[in-house]
């Protein structure tokens, strides 16, 4: 089989396989052919955006954690009355509040949240919402009929985004409901990604991150961390306990991820934009 | 004394004081006569932003800090090897590496960095390049004329700006002369602001926060925190430890400022970019 050969069948496979990506697989075929791919425009918005909505839940001592315990402890080393400044020491779990899940987090060696590039940190931020029926099931997962059915009504997932589930658990944040452990005084009932839209998302090579508002990418009851160690090990990183989805367009922000910069970090609570 | 006489008795006062403010005169003028203020553009730029540049240092154990010892402590609590997934619990002084100062740290009960508004972490940002006299004399300072000598260059400081000193100080951050201890074995030498800039930025309403490319606001040498004392309790906030200034404009950059949430904090590690 010549290469050019390969290189068709290749195409054929990701067009026959790759619904969501039109666009990625038109770049992708042009790259093959030799054509210059376009210089990626830094904003989603067509004109300037007017204002910055903010994704990050205020992290305290008792945020709610997926490991159930307590993840943030302050101690205070200076105070104002005492020393005319105030500073304290802070024990942090990374994994706690709104935070990144770096590949390194689910990998032997794979990238820390430090070494995730720049470009991956700002994105066009495509918004599925399950609000639906996430409120009538706390096991709901965001599945590839969620994702045709985004890209059904808003077009292609747009080069290097980063995909969000807004399941509408941010709203329960203070509450019990965001752990929701049921009736084995164990198993926790959230919303998460569905493993097989992750795979529909790894097969186009641009998505940067996927995200959600609850604790996990994968549902509560998950007993594998399947989307974890699906998702994280393909170098892609998540974004867990993102907040405010809902003040947001379906389509067409910008989300600005200030992950932190700890070497060696596989996360860490962040602040992140949107820009509309 | 009328109350339109007030009115112009102090924007006589305001125009003379205020030689750097020239918009913002005109437009606190045009507020006390009663016209609608412009909505504040979310970008500096006249188009739109092509390139993010990372003005944050990776965070490792060892940073240099401003008292000298370590701040930042990992402790691995999960290895994929064994568990499958890794995960840090980390111990961190709020004021390390690339880091904000909130007007908490100066204060007995000002904003803490979780209350800062998110329309002060996005903001045009002015560089203003001391590397000459920094590169002769350590002790330098940002002073009324290096404003004025900005302002000459490049015309009013913008509306709702973050001021940043660029001292050239950012190259040193992995030496000893980051810190730059004297013959005395323990003052510091490193540029800062003069606290008579501070008080010049403090005379428009509309900065939002000044910048330095070294361990503190103020310069290594002084034996009071003079400009922390002054430019924290007006409600403004700092930026230390701010990376890779000189790869920016002196004028039309915008600074996002992934500032942490955390309830309460004094400051704390940022994830800083300029849009280009
Ligand atoms: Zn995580
Ligand atoms: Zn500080």
């Amino acid at each position: 089989m010549c290469h050019h050969c390969v290189i068709e069948g290749v195409k054929k496979d990701m067009l026959s396989r790759r619904a969501f990506f039109r666009g990625t697989v038109a770049a992708a075929g042009a790259a093959a052919l030799g054509a210059a791919a376009a210089p990626q425009p830094l904003f989603a918005q067509q004109s300037m955006p007017t204002k910055a909505e903010d994704l990050t839940h205020e992290l305290y001592d008792t945020f709610p954690t997926y490991f159930g315990a307590q993840q943030l402890f302050y101690d205070q080393k200076f105070n104002h009355a005492e020393h005319t400044f105030n500073l304290f020491e802070l024990r942090l779990n990374e994994h706690t509040g709104t935070h990144i899940d770096a590949p390194l987090h689910f990998t032997a060696d794979g990238k820390s949240v430090a070494e995730l590039p720049v470009e991956d940190l700002v994105a066009p931020l495509v918004v599925v919402d399950i609000r639906p029926k996430a409120s009538e099931n706390a096991d709901a997962q965001v599945t590839p009929d969620d994702l045709k059915a985004w890209t059904d009504a808003n077009g292609d997932i747009p080069e290097g985004a980063v995909v969000a589930m807004l399941s509408g658990w941010g709203d329960h944040v203070a509450t019990d409901k965001f752990r929701n452990v049921g009736d084995d005084g164990k198993t926790m009932h959230f919303p998460g990604f569905h493993v097989e839209a992750a795979q529909a998302l790894m097969e186009g090579p641009s998505v940067k991150a996927i995200a959600v508002d609850t604790l996990s990418l994968d549902f509560g009851m998950s007993p594998d961390f399947i989307v974890h160690n699906t998702w994280l090990p393909s170098g892609r990183y998540g974004i867990e306990a993102i907040a405010n989805l809902d003040r947001l367009p379906a389509s067409g922000a910008t989300i600005v991820v200030g992950a932190p910069k700890i070497r060696g970090g596989t996360g860490g609570p962040a602040r992140i934009f949107a820009m509309v």
